[in-house]
């Protein structure tokens, strides 16, 4: 009854065991994504983790059942454990977006599933921040994503020394197709190739272009130029506003495999070369009439970034940050006689917002204190009886060893609020 | 390719469908839920939605099956996707408990998926709040997860005229049944009688009862008395130091219908009694050893919440808060020449932490404002050039009107940090 291969387990931190996930890491990318996100006036959705198995095969054809998790349901439908997002988006949008004020900018965190081959290390799940707009054909959309893209690594630590967005235009490589004379009915197959031109030898490339009447020099020349299309030119220049240049390259060398990019494409890569692509995204203004059949058209474009090779990286380059409880206080009890009091006050802590912990059972005083040392407590509370038999607080910063002994409501005042 | 049956899409607001399920409310009652669960000191952890289906089997029996989205994979393993935590909760437990200090106060959110009859307003999936305790058998730890659920739900704006926790004990009813010459290898059966006596017909549970050689009106008789065990006197004990008294109430009417409940039990009910239960849980300290075949004992108590009765409820209650992008600033672009230094002013902004949105394209100041207004944000900012042609800021705070206008420093001055 082990977790099926492939499937993730998420422990809190400290972690138990050699190469376990951390709970706590991935929140720290959840809060991240979702913070930039709205920063971006972007709002949260999310759909089922089960749909209709067409959903997939409409878009992508039948071949992609081989890396779904698909079955009959009990009710003889054809389902499918969601292997992407954009489908239920297209489809939510297509139903609603009339209601809602354009450009429609959405973000959602979903967990997607694919049954991949199996290899060390390849997964059969992963989180994925999607963020996209609906309902603007305007670049300034395009970088506006594109600067999204950015601050969400930006706000994980990294900078322009750990990572760069390649951009690149299908349009670019349409218009390059065409002028050479390829066969628009061979367009998207001259995009795979294109798509796999830095994992490919040279001949293969150089012969699969021939057959296409395409010469190899050419198209190296095309991307080694860099030339970028008014509308690349119009994102440099908008990025370039924002102070975000230095985090953009011109890359012809990506274009995206899926067939339903139109327009500008761009993928997130760590400067090293090291790590798969980090996101990738684009342009994709006729998947929603494609999906709703014709009844609503409407442009948009988005990007999709996976947890795990983010959390490689940010591995790699020592950006985790340590490991935390978040606890704010922790309550001492070492008089059982005054337990109810020291309930009341982890009570009346916790109603005002810290994070607050203490020892269930009897324990020594100083078996509690080396406890909320480990946690990383901020506070210490002891409730005590003065001379007089009154009951008092005392309040240990426990960083300075500060004390502080007063009523319930100086202890409430001197610990901060919670973090 | 709709939504499958059972499954729900989570709309931004304002929601553009009726009856359209809120991705904000739900985030409301994440939020609440995860903050509760910190401020009691619980870590997160997750599993995977997609597990071995023996792992439901050997706690369950066959019989679960019917209920259960399951499928053979490509990898010809017998999977389902997870109708409840506890089992995968049991397995990590069970894997990892010797690296961790007791007691283990461990929460997560995750979606559960049951196969149900279809029915008007049956759901095949939710998420569900699950906090449990491992490696403490005092009672203090049952008083704690009680004063856990209790706050979960004051967070959420309810109070004791709103909620009722009943409280209730395996052992209680093990007694009397013992008392009584219950047959101890029948004693499930009996629970099983007892879990339906408020929705069966007097009448069925007393013939049930006369066959397992019990009365029914002693058993009546000793939940009118509702006479405390030692262990529930100790929680209520336990919950009024803590201010919380009210909250609770003994009624042996609850008994939990899983076989695994080894102690206190308790269901949380809405006091109008209009809804199924809000949550429910309790001490089942022979489960890990069960799942883990006797190689880790450990003892354990916990509850769930499920989302949809506490929507539901809050939605009935009023408590629900407004609609409310969250959004700091509006930028709005009048003059087209200043777009470069407002696309700066952006992103300053959401680089000091706030959430802004601006008009990707040209648009009359007015529609801007009005839109600023709509999106409920507190302040807009203009860029500007003075008599002299230098770039200015003007900041206004959209409830006062106040305006104020300086350099870029007292824009961000200006206006508060995110909320």
């Amino acid at each position: 009854m082990e977790c099926l291969p492939g499937f993730r387990e998420f422990y809190p931190e400290p972690l138990p065991l050699k190469d376990a996930w951390s709970c706590d890491a991935r929140n720290h990318l959840f809060a991240a994504w979702r913070h930039t996100a709205r920063a971006y006036g972007f709002r949260e959705y999310d759909g089922p983790p089960l749909e209709p198995l067409e959903l997939y095969t409409a878009k992508s054809g039948a071949e992609i059942v081989g890396q779904l998790f698909n079955f009959v349901d009990k009710g003889d439908r054809a389902v499918a454990m969601r292997p992407e997002m954009t489908p239920t988006v297209a489809r939510m949008i297509a139903a609603s977006e009339r209601a809602y004020k354009k450009p429609i900018k959405w973000f959602s965190l979903p967990q997607l599933f694919r049954y991949e081959k199996q290899q060390k290390g390849r997964l059969r799940e992963h989180f994925q921040l999607n963020c996209d707009i609906f309902g603007e054909p305007d670049v300034s959309a395009d970088a506006e994503i594109v600067a999204l893209l950015i601050d969400v690594l930006r706000r994980l630590g990294l900078d322009s020394s750990d990572f760069v967005i390649r951009l690149s235009s299908r349009q670019a490589w349409q218009r390059f197709h065409e002028s050479r004379g390829g066969d628009p009915a061979k367009a998207y197959e001259f995009y795979q190739v294109i798509d796999k031109i830095e994992r490919e030898k040279p001949e293969v490339t150089a012969e699969k272009l021939a057959a296409l009447g395409i010469a190899m020099a050419d198209v190296q020349e095309f991307i080694r130029a860099g030339e970028p299309t008014p509308e690349l030119r119009a994102v440099l220049d908008n990025l370039a506003a924002r102070g975000l240049r230095e985090y953009v390259a011109i890359d012809y060398n990506v274009i995206r495999g899926l067939a339903y990019y139109t327009g500008i494409v761009f993928e997130a890569f760590d400067r090293k070369g090291e790590f798969r692509a980090i996101a990738g995204g684009g342009r994709y203004d006729q998947l929603v009439a494609l999906l709703s059949r014709g009844r609503v058209d409407i442009p948009a474009l988005g990007f999709g970034m996976g947890d795990v090779v983010l959390l490689e990286l940010l591995k790699a380059r020592g950006k985790l940050p340590a490991s935390d409880s978040g606890l704010d206080s922790v309550v001492i009890i070492e008089d059982e006689s005054l337990r109810p009091e020291s309930l009341a006050l982890v009570q009346r802590l916790r109603e005002a917002g810290r994070l607050v912990d203490y020892s269930l059972t009897p324990a020594k005083g100083d078996k509690q204190l080396k406890r909320a040392l480990e946690l990383g407590a901020r506070y210490s509370h002891r409730v005590e009886r003065d001379a007089g038999g009154a009951v008092v607080y005392r309040t240990r910063h426990l960083a300075s060893r500060c004390e502080l002994v007063g009523d319930l409501a100086s202890a409430l005042a001197t610990s901060d609020p919670a973090r």
